[in-house]
């Protein structure tokens, strides 16, 4: 039998997705199970991305433009102008999610062996785009006594090698919820012009900042040749499975190099395309009843979280989701314990373990992420069933 | 200004789309211009699939498991059953496009350095995604003598070192239309088990076999942990820009670590899936039209082709493609003649150099692809072009 390749090996599995045998295990007994665990919003898509795929004319659904359809780029440059960024459609690669625009810039920016750096904890994919492109994710631990805010530059100092060559930031943050200040981007904008990096900036949930707005790393002036920005249509728009995102650069090298790679394989979706074009046009108030309902549930979890006896949970300013640091011997066991041994009221909830998101998994062991993705009453219930969950762990600590 | 990486600069740029500024220009010109270039059927997406798209009720687009919608993978694997296999929906992991099956299989079989040997001519983009996993491919020729049959098994031999991990072949064949007979689908299979290697079949234009029928690799029994399939709606349904393809194996080991590249990137496209599980209800005649109407126009084009003095094309038995050998230096260099310089009845046409379906470009330099996705009556009226433009074409040879 052939082998299997190293990287293959090597290939972390998903963190979240291995406690979900689990989870069926616990609905099969009739268990009532409050979902945290995944960033999978259930606000309703626009109905105007769904309205504009239904009422398409199309005769043969072809291959699109490599970069995307010149019309949906046009627009997007457009609507960078909302987040004070100077961008024309021959800057824009549109991609298949806004995983594929990090794959695109691991390929076309670094070497294998080359480093990126990362504050952590971090979205968890980046580690397996890294293990694909051969190239090693360097973390750099931010902490929940200081709300996970940017760590010391002279952190990042002490591992930038000769083989560092990108930053990699998400603001508002998966797994923290934490947004950059102005002043932490333009730190890391002095720290990546001063040692020539790269500075990758995934702006996924960049509406959902519910005090001070979350800058757009293309808004820093000077940094035109280093920001790659990966942006995606899945939770903006509650549009996750159309699988549409972007790549944005203003370096002229950097986007020919990516299109190579883009042309490989041909085009990004089609029919999300239409739908993520029309919902360009949705006006600006649109995300006015999201953010509300977002902010909302935010309040309740993080007052819940804070009132449990030993929890503590530092109040995240975007995104949706918070990290929770519990009583607890280890996060992985408490989640599957969750799942496989508790219920209150008949019903219990599923958290994905912190271990996930961090390097070195022990840093994440009494923590984990929650995603508000529930409504304010199914919050309050999955509380209740995490704060009896506490007092009856067998591992608990204190 | 960071540095572009190794893999960006060696990444090739499409040799298909190259041409694409001078049809621009000719087109600005007023010159119509005959798209015999790239593989975009011109055949109507069937309204099934179009339908199942419109009538969907879906209130949030979210992710899909990330191998696929299970009633999808349930539906295509009991389709198989057509071509002889005996798959299950846990031995297909639904991709996007044909595309990222390659890629997933590139990733979990081979590691940077490792070979994978290819029949030449070949599908140019297995040089980009090779080039993206640090893999090289090994060259087999084929000759247009033989209709661009099988090379002997001997001249495979001669290339296997310690490095070869797979061989990759794709029948019906894309550029020359050759379907392999199940005499040499026997030889590979010999081949590839002494040797312990992965067979990569890419069969993209599977139900595109005129007389005799193509053979799937899935079918060649022993060869289960060997055979690696690359699906893909694009061709099949007219649907290319739905960007659904599978990755289907019966080797557990692989499609458990496939998975792992399938779960960093969460889902393939959602809207796509729903289209596609409408098509595996088609009536089995749905392809008869398609077929009839694909057949007639290889013989207008073939025929054609061949009596124009010093043109030699090869009967292929599938897909829609044409390798001619033509009386010319430069394929590139006529090419972008045809665009530049001519036009017959205010008409020109446009043509894949082989140039770039042959590692070694010297190999393609008198030959072009023809993809015949026009009408039977443009066919003509571009064979009337070419036939005019070779006339014509300073750089004609004897």
């Amino acid at each position: 039998m052939p082998s299997i390749s190293n990287r293959g090996h090597q290939m972390p599995a998903s963190p979240i997705r291995k406690l979900v045998p689990y989870a069926e295990a616990a609905k099969k007994k009739g268990t009532k199970v409050f979902h945290l665990n995944i960033g999978q919003p259930d606000i309703e898509t626009p109905a105007a991305i769904m309205d504009a795929i239904k009422n398409n004319h199309i005769k043969v659904l072809e291959y699109s433009h490599s970069a995307g359809n010149e019309s949906y780029r046009i627009k997007l440059a457009e609507s960078y102008k909302k987040i004070g960024a100077n961008i024309t459609k021959d800057e824009i690669i549109t991609t298949t999610g806004g995983s594929e625009a990090i794959q695109f810039a691991f390929l076309a920016c670094l070497n294998p062996g080359d480093e990126v750096i990362v504050p952590e904890p971090f979205y968890a994919n980046y580690n397996g785009f890294a293990t694909a492109a051969g190239v090693e994710v360097v973390p750099i631990t931010s902490y929940i006594e200081t709300g996970f805010a940017l760590p010391a530059i002279s952190e990042f100092e002490k591992v930038i090698t000769e083989k560092t060559k990108a930053i990699c930031i998400c603001s508002p943050n998966n797994p923290t919820g934490y947004i950059y200040t102005p002043e932490e981007m333009e730190l890391l904008k002095a720290l990546v012009l001063k040692y020539d990096l790269y500075l990758f900036s995934d702006e996924a949930y960049r509406e959902f900042a519910y005090e001070a707005p979350a800058m757009s790393a293309l808004a820093l002036s000077g940094l035109e040749n280093n920001v790659v920005m990966f942006d995606t249509i899945s939770k903006r728009y509650s549009a996750c499975g159309a699988r549409l995102g972007a790549l944005v650069t203003k370096n002229k090298e950097l986007i020919n190099t990516a299109m190579k790679f883009a042309q490989a394989r041909l085009s990004p979706p089609g029919l999300a395309q239409i739908g993520a074009e029309a919902a360009l046009d949705l006006p600006d108030n649109y995300f006015d009843d999201t953010k509300a309902e977002y902010k909302s549930r935010r309040d309740t979890i993080i007052g819940r979280l804070n009132k449990i006896p030993g929890v503590i949970s530092p109040n995240p300013g975007g995104a949706f989701y918070a990290i929770a640091q519990l009583p607890i011997d280890d996060s992985d066991k408490f989640c599957q314990w969750l799942l496989e041994s508790f219920s209150y009221n008949n019903a219990t909830l599923m958290l994905a373990p912190a271990t996930g998101f961090y390097s070195n998994p022990e840093l994440g062991k009494k923590q984990v992420r929650l995603a508000y993705v529930l409504n304010n009453n199914d919050i309050n219930n999955a509380m209740d069933c995490l704060e009896k969950a506490l007092q009856e762990y067998p591992g608990r600590t204190n």
